[in-house]
């Protein structure tokens, strides 16, 4: 079982895809956020599916897909965290994971396009796990505490303006990283215990052809270990996106070509859905 | 005229003050967020208070007081924005405007009591002046358009952990921006017509001693430049909030102890009014 929010930016309402059906959530739920997701929804639409209570929503196939959680309270982002993209950016793998975070009006659907901000020549794509918290974490005792405190994963693009990130900046990444569009998110939210989420391959092209090209596995810090870190430096809240880090193949490596007006880039995690932008 | 809410946490009361006299809002706006600024909501109160329409709120000063604005979608902040205290956290002041961000739950009451993460030994303080955001903000065309996008102004206590922030965080400063209750904002929203916002004295004591005391016509870039320039980097909306950067006088520079359980850190800010916090 997915979950899913489709229709008009502003106006998605809430599904979930099961077996190749969608079925309608607004009986359920007015959205996918984190009140829903703190009261035990994902728990409910189960219950529902498994009750045969959820009506089918005609016409799915031509809705807009959205981001499949509302916007959070924040994203919170981890840097450096695949070891060859480290070496690929100029630097070491990290000791502790690198916190850092985008605005969360930077979310978006999975497909929508993405402008490329005024006066960027280094426009970059990263293709991440995402994890959505379901339950508040705030000093977890350990690891193994996390998985508890996580709804579910989703694809992830943590487009990145370079010139912005790391020359603009005064070295504080952010100022790259929340323009417009930059966040988009889905198609799916997947349930945490529906996914292996420490072994998942994920890839992105840019124009057909391929760039990233990894594993979740090869992570320097795992979700475990990510979540139960960032709770001791702040409250994690239902709804809350952390984006894990990218590994290496993006253009900030000096292989390839940083985004043009016209270009696409589709990225995708095993189990967890395709994204499909073109940069505008 | 000023606003605030009043109440307890997560249930504050819309009210103005006006002369010295308390009035109720909650018959015009549900709360003083994003939707209210946006649909020139403080023109609706001023026309109110002139008409005599708002019923005084009877037992105010009995009241908590909460943050002037609800939880903002960003809560945007400035770095090194005062050349002294650049000078005392021992870098040249900035080129550019340096933006990283806070989570927007570190956002509290001016009084609400402030708990020192769990391990830290070096828990800072900052009085900043805080702009609210009124009209959503998108590649401004110069600094002289930022003041119609600003709906007023609050004081700000941008709370920071140092060893979190610049020791165990890689060099992205959020790390140790973020605990809970590290944002405390008010105790009142003044809009920005009714404040002059380039010559206000900022100040901050510590148990009574004073600490930071400065003006914002020392910042390095004023507010009307900062709106400006963030706008290029991010869409600015109702309801933000933008630290405009701290004075020097902070712990940080080795001057003054770091904060322990007990201390008592107040703010005020000239014309925005004076907070108290107790660190437990």
């Amino acid at each position: 079982m997915k979950l899913a929010r489709l229709g008009a930016a502003g106006q998605e309402r809430p599904v979930a895809v099961d077996g190749g059906t969608t079925y309608d959530l607004v009986g359920l739920t007015a959205d996918l956020d984190g009140a829903f997701l703190a009261a035990d929804g994902i728990a409910k639409v189960r219950s529902a599916l498994a009750a045969g209570a959820l009506p089918e929503l005609a016409g799915a196939q031509e809705l807009r897909v959205g981001s499949p959680v509302a916007r959070p309270g924040a994203v919170v982002c981890i840097g450096m965290n695949y070891a060859a993209h480290a070496a690929e950016s100029g630097a070491a793998p990290p000791e502790v994971p690198i916190m850092f975070l985008k605005t969360p009006n930077t979310v978006a659907g999975p497909n929508d396009p993405v402008p490329i901000p005024r006066g960027s020549e280094r426009t970059d794509w990263e293709v991440e796990l995402g994890v959505v918290i379901g339950k508040r974490a705030l000093y977890l005792g350990s690891p193994e505490e996390s998985l508890a405190h996580v709804a579910g994963f989703v694809c992830g693009n943590d487009v990145s303006e370079r010139q912005f990130q790391l020359a603009d900046s005064g070295g504080q990444w952010s100022k790259g990283k929340c323009a417009p569009g930059f966040n988009p998110l889905g198609p799916w939210l997947v349930p945490a215990d529906e996914v292996d989420h420490a072994n998942l391959r994920l890839r992105s092209w840019v124009n057909g052809e391929p760039r990233q090209d990894s594993s979740t596995a090869d992570m320097v810090f795992g979700v475990e270990h990510l979540v139960w870190h960032l709770s001791q430096y702040l409250a994690l809240e239902p709804g809350d996106v952390i984006m894990t880090g990218t590994p290496q193949g993006v253009a900030l490596s000096g292989k390839y070509p940083y985004l043009k007006a016209g270009d696409v880039v589709e990225i995708e995690i095993e189990g967890l859905g395709r994204q499909r932008q073109e940069f505008v």
